[in-house]
C-alpha cells in the first residue's frame, strides 16, 4: 500500500479544509476517495470543488459501509464523534477524530474500548502538538532535567467571539448542540496540551460562568484551580469575552521555570534544586543564580497537515502517532471535571463520577434551546486551528 | 512648625532603616527625637548609632506618654499595631503605621474609629504606592478612559524564602506570632495595590496551603479567585516557595488591557468598547485594531522615604496623604477573606463575618507554637519593602 484510501465525514469548515489539503497534494500519504455531509449545500460544494473521482455521500455511515476507504476522518459535531468512530471500527476502518474526542468521558471510554478491541489505528487531530513551541515545552517539562512541577499557570483568553458568532448557528453555545462553550469548542487543544505537558490533575475546583459575556446557555468565562498528585497547583483561565486576550503558559519546576508568552519561550534555569535550597540553605534570603534564555525551537509547525501526514505514515510505515486516540479522553476529563465542579460548587477529584457528570449534562440538554444535536445546521463552520 | 517631632516605636529591620533615613537628612520634614524597643540589643544599637539627642525608651507606651513627640511611626509586630496606634491617638499624637494595619479587620475597624474620633492624622506605610509603575496603573485603571474592569490576574510569586528564614525567629510563620504567612508578611503591599487599582472584591474563594513548602504553621502558597461587584473576576497567586518567581499583574478592561510584567508596563488600547463590539458586530470573528505601547512613567519611586516625607508634608502644609490610615483595612479585608475562605472551604462574601474570622484565627492561635505575640524576640528583622 503506498497511499491510504481516505474518507472525510463532515465537510464543514474544518473537513473541507482537510479535503483540499489532501487533493491539493499536501498529504501524499492519503488519497481522498470519499466525503460525506448531511447538507445538500456542502455536497454541492464537494461536487463542484473536489476531483470527480471523490464519491460524495449524504450520511457518514454510508461512507463507512461503502468499502471505498481504509480510514476516515470524523469532523462532525462533537456529540457524534464517538458514535461514528465506533461504527468505523466495526467496519474495520482506522479513525482520525477531530477534537474533542466526545462531549463526556463515559462516551469516549466506550469509544476507546471499541478502538482497543478492533486493533485498528485511532488518532486525534491534536494539531497543536505539532507546534515546535509546545513540543519544546513538553520536552523540557517531561524530560526530567528540571525536576518536579511546582506550579502551572495558563491564561488563555485570546478566544474573543462576538454574539454574531454564537448566533451563526442555533446549535452554537448550547448544551444540546455543543455540550459546552469555550471548554468544548475553543479549548480542547489547550486542555490536551496542558495534560500532555504537565500531566493529569487529581482535583479541580472551577468557576465556569454561563452566558457571562454573551447571550448563550453555556460557559464563556472559566477559571479553574488545579491540584496535581505531587502537590503542585495550577490555574487555567479562559474566556471568549476578553479582547485583546492573553496566551501565557508558565510552568514552575524545581530547577527552573518555562514561560510561553505570545509564542515566545523563555527558560529560567537553576544550577540547584530549589527545594534543596529552601530546606538546607543557611541564608534567609537566598537568591540562587538564574540563567535566563530565549529557547530556540526547530520552528516546525505543520499543524493539521502534519497530523494528516503522521496518520498516513503511521498506517503505511508504522511511524509513531503524534496523538493517539486513546489520549483524547485526558483533556476531556479535565474539561468535564471543570464543568462538574462548577455545576456542583465544590471540588471534584479524579476519577470523575462519569454517571453524575452525564446526569448533570443531560439535565442541561433537556432544558437546552438548541435543535436536536446532529440536525442539518449542526456542522456549519466548525472553527478550530 | 517647620519640623514634626517624630518618634519610632520598634527599631528592628524596618524601624532602624527609617530612623537612619531621617537622621541622615533624607526626610527634612521630620526630626527624630525618640525611639523605643523592648530589646536591649536594639536600644544599644540606637545609643551607638543615632544622634545623642534622640531619647531611647524600652516601651512604646513610654515614648507615647513622654510628651517629646508630635507623631509616631509604629514598626512593631503586626498584632500590636492597632493597640499602639490607639494609645498614640489617645495622647494626641499623629500616627504612621507599618503594614499591615493589623491582623484582623475587627481590630483595625476599632483603630480606624479611634483615629476618626481623635481628628488626628493616620497614615499607612504603603510605600509601593509611590512606585511610578503602580501609580500609572492606578491612574489608567481608575481614570475611566478604559471603561469597566473585566478581568484581573496577579501572579506574585517572587517572594522566595528559605526554611532558615522562618527559623530565624520563633514567632515567624506562626499564627500567634504573625497571624498568617505570605498574606500577612509579604503581600500586604500587593493586596493594598490590588484594591487601590482594581477596587474591592465582593466575593472570594481561596486555596491557602499551610506549610506547603516549609515547616511552618501558616500559609506559604495561595491561590485566590476574586469576584467583583460588576461581575469581573480575578486571580491572585502568591507563594514563598517558588524561585525564580513571577510578578505579573494584568488588568483587562472594556477598552484596553494593561500588563505590568517585571516592572515593565504595556498598554493595549482599543478604539472601541469591546462590549459593544461583542454585542453589535456583524462579524463572528471580529478583531478590532489594538494599539500596543510601552507606557512611560515619571520614573519616580521614593518608597519609604517618599511616605515619610509625605506624612511630614501633610502635617506641616496639608499635602494630601499618599495612603490614608483608614485605607489599611481594605487590603487586610482581602487577606482575611482569603484566609477565611480557605479555612472554611467555601466562598466568602463581603462584608466578611469579622467575629467568625476572629474565632477561627483564635483557634489557630491557641494551638500555635509561637511564643506569646510581643515577646522579646518578636520584632527582630521585619523584612518588607
Amino acid at each position: 500500500m503506498t497511499q491510504v484510501r481516505f474518507g472525510i465525514i463532515g465537510i464543514g469548515n474544518m473537513g473541507s479544509a482537510h479535503a483540499t489539503s489532501i487533493t491539493g497534494g499536501q498529504v501524499p500519504e492519503l488519497q481522498l476517495v470519499a466525503v460525506a455531509d448531511r447538507r445538500a449545500s456542502r455536497r454541492q460544494w464537494a461536487a463542484e470543488t473536489l476531483p470527480a473521482d471523490v464519491t460524495v455521500f449524504s450520511e457518514g455511515k454510508e461512507l463507512i459501509a461503502s468499502g471505498l476507504v481504509d480510514a476516515v476522518l470524523i469532523a462532525v459535531p462533537h456529540y457524534q464523534h464517538p458514535e461514528l468512530a465506533e461504527d468505523a471500527f466495526a467496519h474495520g476502518l482506522h479513525v482520525l477524530s477531530e477534537k474533542p474526542a466526545g462531549v463526556y468521558t463515559k462516551q469516549v471510554r466506550e469509544e476507546n474500548a471499541a478502538a482497543a478491541k478492533s486493533g485498528l489505528t485511532f488518532a486525534m487531530m491534536f494539531n497543536q502538538r505539532t507546534n515546535s513551541v509546545y513540543r519544546k515545552m513538553h520536552d523540557i517539562v517531561q524530560g526530567g532535567e528540571f525536576g518536579a512541577i511546582m506550579r502551572v499557570n495558563w491564561i488563555i483568553t485570546d478566544w474573543f467571539r462576538t454574539q454574531a458568532y454564537y448566533d451563526s448557528g442555533d446549535w452554537r453555545g448550547t448544551w444540546n448542540g455543543e455540550g459546552g462553550g469555550v471548554l468544548l469548542n475553543q479549548c480542547p487543544h489547550q486542555l490536551d496540551l496542558l495534560q500532555w505537558i504537565c500531566g493529569m490533575p487529581s482535583e479541580i475546583q472551577a468557576f465556569a460562568q454561563n452566558g457571562h459575556w454573551h447571550d448563550i446557555e453555556v460557559e464563556d468565562d472559566v477559571t479553574a484551580y488545579l491540584k496535581y498528585p505531587n502537590g503542585a497547583t495550577g490555574v487555567f483561565v479562559t474566556s471568549t469575552g476578553d479582547y485583546p486576550g492573553t496566551n501565557r503558559f508558565e510552568v514552575t519546576m524545581e530547577r527552573g521555570k518555562i514561560v510561553c508568552d505570545g509564542g515566545r519561550l523563555t527558560l529560567f534555569r537553576l544550577d540547584e534544586n530549589i527545594r534543596d535550597v529552601c530546606q538546607h540553605s543557611e541564608q534567609a534570603f537566598a537568591r540562587p543564580v538564574v540563567h535566563a534564555e530565549l529557547v530556540e525551537t526547530d520552528g516546525s509547525n505543520p499543524q493539521h497537515v502534519g497530523i494528516l501526514r503522521n496518520f498516513g505514515q503511521h498506517l503505511l510505515t508504522g511511524a509513531p502517532l503524534i496523538a493517539r486516540g486513546e489520549e483524547g479522553i485526558n483533556g476531556l476529563t479535565v474539561s468535564n471535571m471543570i464543568h462538574l465542579s462548577s455545576w456542583l460548587g465544590r471540588p471534584v477529584t479524579a476519577p470523575i463520577d462519569e454517571d453524575l457528570f452525564l446526569a448533570e449534562l443531560n439535565e442541561r440538554r433537556a432544558a437546552s434551546h438548541a435543535k436536536k444535536a446532529g440536525s442539518d445546521v449542526a456542522i456549519d463552520l466548525t472553527d478550530t486551528y
